[in-house]
């Protein structure tokens, strides 16, 4: 690689980094992304997304390979390789990666999260079959419906009380014996009438044959399993984002912390997506946050 | 109109108020989406839109027409009356409409801002093909030629930096004989070696044949009007937020101030897309916008 400077380097080839490209692109940004593995993010592994707004129903594969499309159409200049450090060094960054350094006045981070796994027998084989992560994505599947939540910090308990609305019935399955979720939120779900809970125990199996029929429970306490049918387990026991290259303000899960404008704490440095603190994570949320970024990016950066 | 009480209604049916019609008939809210006069919003004017990631090269009529396909496929409930107020009465909302009265759990307001016009010859012939509101959205069509800007704030001068790295030669006409911007974005346009300014000045009149062709630019000083040839004029003379039927907090320009969770200053009141006090106004960011809005809505009030 070459001692060139670049307006900008995307890192991270999902929803937000290829959003990022064709807004770069069009912004006329001497810009890169950077992919890892392959482009499209946690999304493309998605079998169903419906809620991408204009696009109806598709594959999240699919939509990803439209996205690719368009940044490639706007010339959208892409290399793969991981990126091992983003420094600072005052008129402009180095950003480290497996194939050389390169060097940048600005950088957008779009490295997006991963979900936590229980890793328990049939969790990947029943993914995207009854197994979830998200259920603003997958809850309406499951409409009159029986699910389990797996989990009972603020996210798993939120999500309960959103399938709450959705399904016909909602069983929180959490390892302790009381939520570790806000007071707020733990009140919204003890006033739901369809959502219980049973307590002290964990999921050791989820099986089914074309798709989840229910799960294997042990109680911590008693060592006792039980069979639970269900037709849904969606998994909230953490979500880890990518981003132990770069050393900015982040929350306490890790993530990005940003302001208004994307920026992060570290001047000309941008977070757009799941890898940032949003409320939200989803392909609409990452359009938004990418196209806010560029923007600022373009004024204030290059 | 009946005493119903609604979990949410959402006013507008742009971009935002569509994608919220989406997330909250999948969050299986009961929801009533209000427009005023067609749906689609301000983008439905749009002759091309390029950058809304997936669709490609799209009118901004086609676009909406699938974003209202979309919202109607999953049970959109959809009513043309005109918001005339919001009032909070506690444990409800009240939604003064020209058809009645409704109430509701929780409101988002999704009604846009509309550019202020020039109100000279040629602007209204011209829009779409030379004359422009958004230089993020159409910038790139004027890549290589020479392009107007017209006012001094910091939107203004903003745009022109941004459009300095699209096209050729951007000349900033302005009423007074400073901009008014903030020094730092000032500091930006002086730099471009392809910005220059034409001081004391106004734009009486675009005229072109098929296209721009050029303006009458008056020196408000000495009367003395002179033609400048142009392929484009990009007019950021101000942008009105629709908001005036709801008492919230807003800032100097009339756009609602919202928190991460899109929550406004009144409890179960929302806000999402152009309305609202964000750095950039796009089909992208207003899609972000309104599934953040539900998502926090679902959870908190309904």
């Amino acid at each position: 690689m070459t001692e060139k400077l670049y307006d900008l380097i995307i890192i991270g080839g999902g929803p937000a980094g290829l959003t990022a490209a064709i807004y770069a692109q069009r912004a006329k940004l001497n810009c890169l992304l950077l992919e890892k593995v392959g482009l499209g993010g946690q999304i493309a592994l998605s079998d169903v997304i419906e809620n991408y707004p204009g696009v109806g129903s598709i594959s999240g594969a699919e939509l990803m390979a439209k996205f690719e499309e368009h940044a490639k159409n706007f010339g959208a200049q892409i290399e793969f390789a991981e990126v091992e450090k983003v420094e600072d060094k005052g008129a402009y960054k180095t950003v480290k990666t497996t194939n050389g350094e390169l060097k940048t006045k600005a950088v957008l981070i779009a490295t997006g999260a991963k979900p936590r796994k229980l890793g328990v027998p049939g969790e990947a084989v029943f993914a995207g079959k009854g197994v979830s992560y998200c259920a603003t994505c997958d809850g309406f599947f499951f409409r009159g419906k029986d699910v389990v939540v797996v989990g009972g910090g603020d996210t798993a308990v939120k999500e309960a009380v959103y399938l709450s609305k959705i399904v016909r019935q909602v069983t929180i399955i959490h390892r302790r014996n009381q939520l570790r979720a806000e007071k707020i939120i733990q009140e919204k779900a003890f006033a739901q009438p369809n959502i219980k809970f049973i307590w002290d125990s964990v999921v050791t199996e989820i099986y089914g044959q074309e798709k989840v029929a229910g799960v294997k429970v042990k109680n911590v306490k008693t060592n006792v399993v039980t069979d639970l049918k269900t037709d849904g387990v969606f998994i909230f026991i953490g979500i880890t984002p990518n981003a132990d290259f770069i050393d900015v303000a982040k929350d306490k899960n890790g993530f990005i912390i940003t302001d208004k404008f994307m920026a992060t704490s570290m001047p000309g440095v941008y977070a757009a997506g799941d890898v940032r603190d949003t409320p939200l994570r989803q392909v609409a949320t990452a359009v938004g946050d990418a196209a806010i970024a560029i923007n600022s990016i373009g004024t204030f950066f290059s």
